[in-house]
């Protein structure tokens, strides 16, 4: 990394870290004017953070000695970004109306917009009751058979998104290996009504695949071994296509997709399939148009020092790596956006959590923080304690949307006071003083209040960003999820890290294979200690209680 | 804090944290067997962690210096440990069969067996068809209406012991104050066969209670304004008689609770009527006296060096405190576990989030980790690429059962191997070496081995605990609980904290109320810029858009 920059910031660190968030908002009365964006629709209030100027300044130098703009262009325009896999990156093509975008030459938006027309094409035929269930009736629940990338967008997105699904559409999502899982969904769905979507890329994920393997069997033993049925009531999400046969499922409804596609990055994709199912292509289009908004507004409208996806970005670096905030709460203040934390959880820490640079050099600096959270007003009630008064600081993005026509009036003003009243109090804080004068005017007696008061001290200064969104639908969704993906990417090239594979997924898999070896063999090879006590546990209680096989 | 013994934990972990893992079960052969605790049907190892038995010693020391003992026994026995609020801490006795326990001379248990009778005999009316809905219709959804620790108990619990619930019977949980949540469930909902379950202590927060008026608004609107009905299908859990005979509800369907029982300690007390309901009341006594045998453990039979809550909170003080890891995750290998770190979250975050020691006086050390987690096999998918492969170790617990009779072998073999595997994997790592020789040995050459090999590399040595229940009923489940708030409650006396107030909860609350008259009376009173900004624009929007009201 370039030290002269480093060097800048850390003194910059040594001189702001002197201010409040207070002292900041006393010096600049124009403040949060200087630190709101509003693009797009989208009100982004970064005012409430440790910065200035001349930090922003320091930060965007930084961006640029990282060749931030080149990179944002190689990325759109399909060059191997995703070094040590030697793959292009190009979850934008998936929402491009470009005619064109190459890789190695080859032009990828014909096949991109073919399988879009290929799932608009299967969401009119099941919605319009042309493709049915094996005894004829229309089918009424989507079950998402899928791990990881292949879960947790659908997920979010169809919780998100559920006052705009097709009218009586059910959707259940199977992602562990946990049989009690499967046995629960299955117990709720109809074989003549439900339509399974595998969704595995290589078609050999173990949890997806026992999972779509268990549910196939479920349903020949209520369909009296129907083989013939399978065609009607499963299809695929992937690339493997003598699998995808061998496993019964047509030609036809198995929906492709690309290598230059990431797990976490493909609910634009064929994977999103459940998603337009569930509400409609139309609706999933919307989702799509709008991430392709934010894509423009990232990759060619905005200059660095307006650019949303770049100032969400930089700012996380500034704590991160000279405030040494190792954490990141996600706060959404709409219960539609639950699972939001989640997903962006996947989205940082996969893409991030690494230790190397591109060139494979071990880093001597921090890189993704711990992302964790969910329902704002629920954390209030909650780890929020821990947040105003604990020993750590742990910078926040509260996510609410403004408008929310499935709610109430008077409960979406209570729930926005929430919102708003909490980045205020993580900022304000509350001295001694007022604490005790508080207790006195409530009647506590002198001695009592000087007391109890130590305990009510907020230290405040405690930053937080403010995404505000029009409301929640397909457009602003997909605009708010591409808006994290390109922070993801931002803080990527400023670590200078490969943001796109996921290499430290790989020894926890090879070793469950040996694990399992042993279990079923039920003879233990070599391990630790530890390991080998455990199987050994293991292997004693299955023996003593009887499992169904 | 003794700072004799502080000083020699940090020499210790100066030279401890020279020795990895690996170093240390090579240096005894004995210590898989050595770091294992089984007690009461928990198989506790937490051989993989960075300590030897002179870390135990010296933390043990630490612990007794800070007269964990003594504090122990305060608790149980009801002295008001809760300083700051001068009360008593007594959610122990909740689920004690003593004759006797006194708080300033008057005896609790009577009063606390009574309102076990009245949840008991209010389960019998309702499973038995005796309490019926206004049209005479048995009652078959519970819905609960509460946040915090009146939510995330029950939602918990519920989730965990589905498999027991009451023939029939559903519930659903209205939390959040975004009013599509409530709409949402209330679409959902047979008022006929609906019992609302309406839990606040003071029956004035706000979420809930705003939550409990619409619900009523509702079901009035159902019933064509049936006042009368409303005693049929509106229970309180609360203390406040006058505001909960206001509501509607009858005396007799109050079930009260004290000021010894925390929001996040109350899942044992009246605010466990809706799993009670659920599960049946049998199944909840079961509960209740799975905690009672982790209770006796930890405050009667245990040793503290056999002791499960004090081993598993002296490893947290000595990463949080010495190794500064200052995040935990929680990794449930089981589905139904779901919601266990949202529920751990709370307990400790809200606990031991605090930044001064009981006396007041500010601390120099931190204090509670952030905690966080989900289902581990979907973690492994999702963010389990930062714990092997980021810039910071975060410690976990693996929890997992044995048996599963509501899973299937097969399933469940795969299940424990990755649970088991990623415990090994987090242990050994890989080194430079093994990834080189793997890629050549897949055909790789040699110059792309070289340099892919550095992106293969784990460092390893990174610490796990395994917790391995027998299965997931109500009596285990009861004692992991009890385990985790004995654990809090060993840290908090570490820390010399108060775990046992929440003052940092009040500050956004407050704020919160007068942004809210702002927004009713559109009159922005003072704020910050941003403040006032934001709150103009969120009064800018609601009048484009109109909603229900």
């Amino acid at each position: 990394m370039p030290s002269s920059v480093i060097d800048a910031l850390k003194a910059h660190y040594q001189q702001l870290s002197q201010l409040t968030l207070l002292d900041l908002f006393k010096q600049n009365p124009q403040r949060a004017k200087d630190f709101t964006l509003e693009s797009e629709g989208i009100y982004f209030d970064f005012s409430k953070n440790n910065i200035n100027e001349q930090t922003l300044e320091l930060l965007l130098n930084f961006a640029k000695q990282q060749n931030l703009a080149a990179k944002i262009q190689a990325m759109f325009n399909g060059e191997k970004i995703n070094n040590t896999e030697n793959r292009a990156v190009l979850h934008t093509a998936l929402r491009s109306n470009k005619e064109s975008i190459l890789v190695d030459g080859h032009n990828v938006m014909p096949e991109i917009k073919a399988v879009r027309a290929q799932m608009a094409e299967f969401c009119r035929k099941i919605h319009s009751g042309e493709h049915l269930g094996y005894t004829g009736k229309k089918i009424a629940t989507i079950v998402n058979i899928g791990i990881g990338g292949s879960d947790l967008g659908p997920v979010l997105i169809c919780q998100a998104l559920k006052p705009y699904r097709v009218a009586g559409m059910n959707i259940h999502f199977i992602s562990s290996v946990d049989g009690y899982m499967l046995n629960d969904i299955l117990a709720d769905v109809d074989p003549e009504t439900t339509l399974f979507v595998v969704a595995s890329k290589t078609f050999t994920t173990q949890e997806t695949m026992i999972n779509a393997h268990s549910t196939r069997s479920w349903f020949l033993d209520k369909t009296a071994n129907n083989t013939a049925a399978i065609a009607k009531h499963f299809i695929a999400l992937s690339t493997n296509t003598q699998a995808v046969e061998a496993f019964g499922i047509a030609r036809e409804n198995m929906f492709a997709f690309w290598d230059f596609v990431g797990g976490r990055y493909s609910s634009w994709s064929a994977i999103g399939l459940s998603i337009a199912l569930y509400i409609g292509y139309d609706n999933f289009d919307q989702f799509l148009s709008g991430a392709r908004v934010m894509d423009e507004h990232f990759s060619q409208t905005a200059d660095l020092r307006k650019n949303l996806p770049v100032i969400l970005g930089l700012i996380g670096v500034w704590y991160n790596n000279f405030y040494d905030y190792h954490s990141l709460i996600i706060s959404p203040y709409n219960t539609r956006l639950t699972r939001f934390p989640a997903y962006i959880q996947q989205l940082e820490m996969e893409s991030n959590g690494k230790s190397v640079n591109k060139a494979g050099e071990p880093l001597d600096y921090a890189t993704c923080p711990v992302v964790w959270g969910d329902s704002g007003i629920n954390g209030q009630h909650a780890y929020y304690q821990l947040l105003h008064q604990g020993t750590q600081v742990v910078p926040m993005d509260i996510i609410v949307a403004a408008s929310d026509k499935f709610s109430n009036k008077e409960h979406n003003d209570i729930l926005w006071s929430n919102a708003i009243a909490q980045a205020e109090a993580f900022m304000t804080g509350k001295s001694y003083e007022t604490a005790k004068a508080e207790l006195l005017a409530q009647g506590v007696v002198q001695e009592s209040a000087s007391e109890i008061a130590k305990h009510k001290v907020f230290s405040g200064n405690r930053p937080s960003n403010m995404i505000i969104l029009p409301e929640i639908n397909p457009h602003y969704l997909g605009m708010l999820i591409a808006l994290y993906e390109h922070k993801v990417f931002v803080q990527g090239v400023i670590w200078d890290i490969n943001t796109f594979d996921q290499m430290g997924v790989e020894l926890g898999k090879a070793l469950a294979k040996k694990v399992l070896q042993d279990i079923e063999s039920r003879q233990i090879s070599e391990h630790d200690g530890s390991t080998v006590a455990i199987i050994q546990h293991y292997l004693n209680q299955t023996t003593q209680n009887k499992l169904k096989s």
